[in-house]
């Protein structure tokens, strides 16, 4: 029996509807913020992925070559893409652009919990600008997504890539050793750090004060550690976050974002409930376009992985009800069944989500299959009352029965399904 | 400059909301008729395709290996994605099962209007039975996504494949070689059809009554044509359709679905106004879950190329207005700027969609931007102002200002905005 293929998942009509539900809730907070929805392709030139992120960014993705010899590959992120699209389409257009998307990214790795290998990353990237403000209103964003989607137990921490990179070149680290370096203190593995520096003949001291500033944490008064600038930056950052009512946040200088283009503010939020895979966001500001045959544009996105939001929600004891139709059409004999098919279609066309028999079942068993779609009420199509131009209608939840004109069905069940 | 691979697309914001705004009708229509979405995954084992289609399949999809060494293949259509799924996750729940999907499908083939390598299905499967109520309620969706989408000219015509099959049976073509027969039919290719059955010494006679069956068109009238049982489904499923109000309809005995697995009633929606490529819905009933280790299980299905039908609507002059922000925050001076991000983040909080000039533009500017981002109203914040807890709000369409007191003020663009 064939499966789907490893890493991968079929979302069924009930984890579905749920994913929908809180995917449109996503999409309404962007639409709030006046950020617009773009879509790129699944695939692209692999060349893309390899410019943003270096060769080794081979060995995790899916690249193949296109029956046109092209190399191309199964988009692992969406940063690289909507870039490309912008120098690609949008470069002429109006600044700031606030874009944001919804869809699957790959990436071949190991299958654990909250790890796919196809996954669904909601992100946004404001196009056009390197200030506090523009930082601000991309972590507002973020903040207003993950509240408004109704997780608890989450904090998002705010850094500024700046203040290491200065105090690793400081210490005498050589520019081409950095994302090395920076990747060890991203993921917090010291000793390696320490190792690392200690062959490139870093002072001791240095490198203890270095693994300091990463670990620290807080409010504004964590600031006083950075440089001038940096801290009138963040200090400028959180003022506004503070008038636009963001208070789930905190200072931490341990954030340390992977790859070389972020340029200054960096973030991310985790969901403690998730363990070691508690990342839930990240981001920051760039400058990405001018890698693609662009000119320098400073931007700020973020992604939101919707698979491990999902999962915390849960975590957190989070339920969600499914939804059914508000009637379920049963005739009771064949004689009418063309009857029941009018009265199906005619409440559809009222915009009722309606369903019908079409198994010929017994009035038990279709009593059984309404409820089964969970269906709010049972519309019994029977001779004798047609003759009155009339219907049973039964609300399963009551059990109450009333013969209702089928002139004001539409309207008896519109009003108990959608008063409330 | 890296562009988006050959055929496929990057869809701005324009276009987004355009596809978006018709994806929910669909997605409506489709819950209304008590159908539930379901998703799978973008690749799958190849071989699933190649047990739905043949080997030559594999001309004409991505087919490639992971790292893992499985063969893998982007979907090139959802029908066997979603029959795996079944037979995997489903074939225990209560039928019908009424499914339905959208999602991009991937084919290598030329480019050319209406026709991309990355393109959209909607489609819908309903599984569990074989009768004319299951096929009525297929079609009656299909007709109504058409119909919700506001397509003016297009045609539901509706055929047999046991008619042709059985005909060309009785003439002597070999089980084996139907399929071919069957695609020079499907594609209207008289000559070589004749050629073709002319190889297998088919009576001459026997070949233009096959041809002028396919080219019957009509109401049920032209059911005479067909053998008795064809006939007596065929009325049973118009009129279960007539009852349900669905006229758009006509029997067509020349509608061939080109493959193997379908098993009786088939159907296809074209726009004329598409020309060559003019098909925008197609499907039939159909068995297939027990070339997947499934039990057998009679379906109907159809799938909408979404593309497709929002070329026709286009061709047909159809408009989309795009929608902008409700409201357009511009700070006066520096001094006011932390006050104006309290502004827009509370009329967001509000539900309200609302921008701000993050740009520190001087007023004509700012005006110009909230112009091009739509918003109905700019809401200008200046020092005076708000010493009285005030600001100026203009009407963007009618150029009329009035100042509006803070705590008025989301109510106030709420009901401008909302209220039409």
């Amino acid at each position: 029996m064939i499966q789907c293929p490893r890493g991968t998942r079929d979302f069924l009509p009930d984890e579905m509807e749920r994913r929908r539900h809180y995917e449109s809730i996503l999409r309404k907070v962007a639409k709030t913020f006046g950020f617009r929805e773009i879509a790129t392709p699944i695939f692209e030139e692999t060349e893309l992925f390899i410019t943003r992120s270096g060769p080794n960014i081979l060995n995790e993705i899916y690249a193949f070559k296109d029956k046109g010899d092209r190399d191309i590959a199964l988009r692992p992120e969406l940063t690289a893409p909507v870039m490309r699209m912008f120098v690609n389409s949008m470069s002429n257009e109006p600044r700031p652009l606030k874009l944001f998307y919804f869809g699957q990214c790959f990436r071949y790795e190991r299958p654990q919990s909250g790890r796919y290998r196809e996954f669904f990353q909601f992100g946004a990237e404001l196009i056009g600008n390197a200030n506090a403000e523009t930082d601000a209103e991309a972590i507002a964003l973020a903040a207003a997504m993950i509240k408004g989607l109704g997780l608890k137990e989450y904090k998002i921490r705010i850094g500024h890539i700046g203040v290491l990179r200065q105090m690793l070149t400081d210490a005498g680290v050589p520019s081409e050793k950095l994302p090395e370096v920076l990747q060890k203190l991203d993921k917090k593995l010291y000793d390696e750090a320490r190792d690392l520096m200690d062959s490139m003949n870093i002072d001791g001291a240095a490198i203890e004060n270095i693994f300091k500033v990463t670990e620290t944490v807080g409010g504004k008064e964590v600031l006083n550690m950075v440089p001038d600038d940096v801290s009138a930056y963040l200090n400028e950052l959180v003022e506004i976050l503070e008038a636009m009512n963001v208070n789930d946040i905190e200072i931490d200088l341990g954030v340390v974002r992977g790859l070389d283009y972020y340029t200054g503010m960096v973030f991310e939020a985790e969901a403690p409930s998730l363990g070691a895979e508690k990342q839930i966001c990240g981001g920051g500001s760039y400058s990405l376009s001018e890698l693609f045959g662009g000119e320098k544009v400073f931007s700020t996105g973020f992604a939101i992985g919707f698979d491990r939001i999902l999962l915390a929600m849960e975590k957190e004891g989070r339920t969600f009800e499914n939804e059914g139709v508000a009637a379920y059409v049963i005739p009771v004999s064949d004689d009418v069944r063309l009857d029941a098919a009018k009265i199906v279609a005619m409440l559809r066309r009222n915009g009722i989500p309606a369903d019908i028999d079409i198994m010929k079942r017994k009035m038990a068993k279709a009593m059984k299959q309404a409820s089964s779609v969970r269906s709010e009420f049972t519309v019994i199509v029977g001779k004798n009352e047609l003759a009155e131009d009339s219907v049973t209608v039964r609300n399963m939840e009551t059990g109450d029965q009333k013969l209702v004109k089928l002139d004001r069905l539409a309207a008896y069940i519109d009003r108990f399904t959608f008063s409330e």
